[in-house]
């Protein structure tokens, strides 16, 4: 999508070194546009880790990268195979609750070790990577093209007045490669000139909505709002809300998902006031193995500072400031999970269905 | 309750100068403790707008104490009854949510008509107004003893384990006089050896939980944590909650109350989760004239910038930050309404009542 006017992608291979993967580093957004370089594995375990790039598909495509990377680094080595297995292990660790993250590296690992012994492993590992980013593309342009009957649905049902969209995190392009997974069918949506307007949720800790979603918006000339996290609930009380499309990390065989801290409230709200409640996700989120999300789904717990500073821009730089008394303990989980009955449907890059087994198995049966 | 080991009122008469009223200045806590003098009505409604003084019941007070300084400026004044009456609007007009605030100005109105020729009149108001700020130290005091009872039966279900209590914004000593509404159970339960441990959510945009409730909670030694106002959910689904005490700034016949926003949204969380969510009350909150608070209480709605910009310290200066885009717009509604049908009792100054009109009848039937 566009930044300033001009057309981007999250993540690319840098045009002068093929060596290198150019990120957008999200940590300093809206007030600082930086490229981060990923030069080695470490670059990469670290750009995940300290979420220079977050969001589940995108975490996943960085990881298809960090594993290119492994191999360049491999045929320095002697125990080729071990050394990326390592690597493998380095990056899985990074960050524990996005499933994509897995599904990537297993991906590229399989490639890696049909063709441990062929001299253009580093070749074939980009042509991985670079595969994996264009499916990631064409996977969110798909969940935009069906989420945006959705959309179009509610629009003819207001006849054609505006329809309120809140959306929580960011689940937009830059969690992505392009479009967004919650944010593609908004965009489709825009883009054939349905009347929208978006709802975007704070999202502390981080603040991925302030930070990210509302910058995105912003850029791409899509109405918007922020508000804080609390603030969801009476929106949807007063009928101000339309429709919630939120992102997911990881959603279980039964159709729970694992998404940023405070779905699951907006969706207990969603679900009191009668409103469509839609999880847009890729396939590669799914995880068939687990069953009860609730019980199973592991929550990545975060720095306790994410919680006690707030990071913002004053007089012209970036700042963060303490906004409790210094010795107050934090707990700062990073995910919930939403339980399936709370769900209205899932859109998928294949159509939408229902938030359980049955739903999931209809689309992808090939998974099962 | 205490600061820094020395006992404190929030509110209290000048020692040296009985026409001015000191009260604690909130808004730079807890990184400065300051006091803030009204020296005189516009000093007043100031204190209650600017939120020098927050929460409903030390509104009500402090406008107690505004109508005492009107009557001191109405004797310099020939139109007295009608200068009185222009500031009593002026504070009513400070705060629209909060049904303490009327509450007050119009038992203090009450008792200017009836004395309005009478040359001690001042001396009469004072009188009154020192008398509501006892009365609210009183009527804290006993939701505190009735609220104990509940932190009692929950310790011995759970064999002296620790009792874990969320609690939303600031119904704190600090939102009263003293003891607090949903704190003074809390305070009680620590003072006779009960193994209590406090979430204690942020609660933006103003993040009074961060600043208030954590600083109180640690200046009287009550093991607490820090979190975001998303994680709550979480926490329930996963047992780590036993029991949700909030407050509220006005309560409708039939039991549903405004609070702080966000509330409603643990509150459904409590109900999803079936774990006790506790509103405690002063009767001063109660409006008899409403019936349906989701559709009938008047919501107030803040600058915008309480939701662009987060204020804290950084170098050990008060700073606020912008957390988006400079020319995002935002909206920032102060409170919601959790409807009584996800409410377990409210705890009252008389007692422990359902949250309907048949339980507040049996606790206030004065009232009706």
């Amino acid at each position: 999508m566009n930044i300033n006017g001009k057309h981007h992608h999250t993540i690319w291979v840098n045009s002068k070194n093929k060596n290198c993967i150019d990120v957008i580093d999200q940590r300093y957004l809206p007030h600082k546009i930086d490229i981060y370089k990923i030069q080695n594995t470490d670059d990469a375990a670290y750009a995940i880790k300290e979420m220079v790039v977050r969001g589940a598909p995108l975490i996943g495509v960085t990881a298809a990268y960090g594993m290119y990377l492994a191999c360049i680094e491999a045929c320095e080595k002697s125990c080729k195979l071990s050394y990326i297995k390592d690597v493998a292990t380095k990056l899985y660790n990074t960050r524990p609750t996005a499933v994509n993250l897995k599904w990537a590296i297993d991906e590229m690992s399989k490639l890696i070790e049909e063709n441990s012994n062929n001299k253009l492993l580093p070749e074939l590992a980009l042509a991985k990577a670079e595969e994996i980013k264009l499916q990631d593309i064409d996977v969110c342009f798909n969940i935009g093209k069906h989420g945006l009957e959705i959309i179009r649905q509610l629009a003819a049902k207001k006849n054609n007045k505006t329809v309120n969209i809140l959306t929580h995190c960011n689940a937009g392009w830059l969690a992505t490669v392009d479009w967004g997974t919650a944010t593609s069918p908004i965009y489709q949506a825009h883009q054939v000139g349905i009347d929208i307007h978006v709802w975007v949720d704070e999202t502390r800790p981080r603040n991925q909505g302030a930070s990210l979603t509302a910058f995105e918006l912003n850029q791409q000339g899509v109405k918007h709002t922020l508000i804080n996290d609390n603030t969801g609930g009476h929106l949807m009380q007063h009928g101000m809300v339309d429709l919630v499309i939120v992102g997911t990390d990881r959603t279980t065989r039964n159709g729970d998902v694992a998404n940023k801290i405070g779905t699951y409230l907006k969706a207990l709200a969603a679900f009191d006031n009668n409103i469509p409640f839609y999880v847009a996700l890729p396939s590669s989120t799914l995880d068939l193995t687990i069953e009860d999300g609730v019980k199973n789904i592991p929550i990545e717990t975060r720095d306790e500072n994410e919680v006690k500073y707030v990071q913002g821009l004053e007089k012209k730089e970036i700042k963060s400031v303490l906004i409790c008394p210094e010795t107050t303990p934090a707990l700062n989980y990073g995910f919930d999970v939403t339980p399936a009955r709370l769900i209205t449907g899932l859109i998928t890059e294949r159509g939408i269905c229902e938030a359980s087994e049955a739903g999931i198995k209809s689309l992808f049966p090939d998974l099962f």
